[in-house]
């Protein structure tokens, strides 16, 4: 599909969303307020966060007991014991610690800042409102699947949905949107093996496609107060696919940087 | 401007770059040639590559003499001596090595692989096709601000240009598409002190706006043969800054991946 742009456009007919709601069924009907007809090979992008909404994913601090080891960390990163201990309840290990700064490999698989629990645009239903914090869903690569077989179901197409949050990077400021789960989003594009220009044989390039896309999607939502959580893709340049979200994570004995 | 799509629209109409070419020229043609006309906002998404050859950035490996300290590491990354003497000679300190990866601090200031030195579509005048290699624009913000003053001079409008390669990442597998020098594009737009949904103040979102766009546009030019330099974003949803490239750059004080 040569030469066909590539379109985000953002969705601002979804509710706030609460614990226990279908966000297949929300979501089609956000896209038809949006008078969005959705066509095979589509991408839908979601935030993290109403998918952990929906998945009833928050938690007060105030239920939490700190162990003696995040007890220990909090000391060195100056944050809360509590939510330090969420933080690790959450992860498979501490990468880096430093004062305002914790960066762990999330349980599932990738490493980020405090396993991506967060305190913005959340608010819980009892207590102190600051004591609310959001954990990322317990599995996005299911949450993506589930949502784009209710919309295989309502609208008889084959998308593809990836959930994604904002990660900060090593080397450069400033966060950029990322998959953290898909469903028929290519992770990588293998370009190996084809050729350039000059019929010379690309050595290395697998490239990140979900990433990129993620990247973007991330820009049209906005970080504030924009209540725009879901993107509509259209015109991304390679096909679905279905390898698994596992194939974007660098191996561990591979990592330069752990 | 919210709720507008952002949309990039790959620019095909460009001839093969040589050294010495007016890019700004060439790229008002291939617009005209696209039928797009350019509105106050716009940015022109570049490639790294026509850039440099533009500049005449090409080098043959049989003029270049490798340093016994190229010599050292050629061996530990088992990459060409004179190939690595051309990727010191363009860096200011090396990050990484290990056998096939070569990980440097760019003279620019972002950490990259190899120096951003490529191979792939690549083609000098005479000797050893394969011996021939790109490196980076000398200074990628000048070249965007000269086409960027080129633009403005031929078609009257305010828009931002950015110059971008592909990185690989730390972590995670495959390249994405990054800025490497712009000039009108926002790095980083801080959304600090702004309040979310329930009034609660973002702590710490620093939104990575220029390379959020730099990962889509790289997606759309694709990376093998696909002849697509150039990308036309319209709907970018923050204003254009003239803040400097340097500030997407984490010092290296500051920097826990080095």
């Amino acid at each position: 599909m040569p030469h066909q742009p590539l379109i985000f456009t953002p969705i601002h007919t979804l509710p706030l969303i609460e614990p226990g709601q279908d966000l297949g069924e929300i979501i089609h009907q956000a896209l038809l307020d949006c008078a969005i007809t959705l066509e095979n090979g589509d991408i839908l992008v979601i935030t993290q966060k109403i998918v952990s909404k929906a998945e009833g994913r928050l938690v007060n601090l105030s239920t939490v007991k700190p162990s003696q080891r995040a007890l220990e960390v909090a000391t060195i990163t100056q944050k809360d014991p509590r939510l330090v201990e969420l933080i690790l309840s959450e992860s498979n290990a501490i990468i880096r610690t430093r004062e305002n700064t914790l960066i762990v490999e999330h349980k599932l698989g990738f490493i980020c800042a405090n396993a991506g629990i967060d305190h913005s645009n959340v608010q819980g239903k009892w207590g102190n409102e600051e004591d609310w914090y959001l954990l990322l869903p317990q599995d996005p690569n299911a949450s993506a699947l589930k949502i784009r077989q209710s919309v295989a179901e309502t609208e008889h197409v084959n998308v593809g949905v990836m959930i994604i949050d904002s990660h900060g990077r090593a080397w450069r400021k400033g966060t950029v949107g990322i998959s953290i789960g898909f469903s028929g989003v290519p992770g990588i594009v293998d370009m190996r093996g084809k050729e350039d220009l000059f019929h010379y044989h690309l050595k290395v390039t697998q490239i990140a496609a979900a990433d990129e896309l993620a990247a973007s999607a991330s820009l049209v939502m906005g970080q504030a107060d924009e209540l725009i959580p879901l993107v509509h893709v259209r015109g991304f340049p390679y096909p679905l696919s279905d390898a698994p979200f596992q194939e974007v994570l660098r191996e561990k004995k591979d990592d330069l940087f752990r």
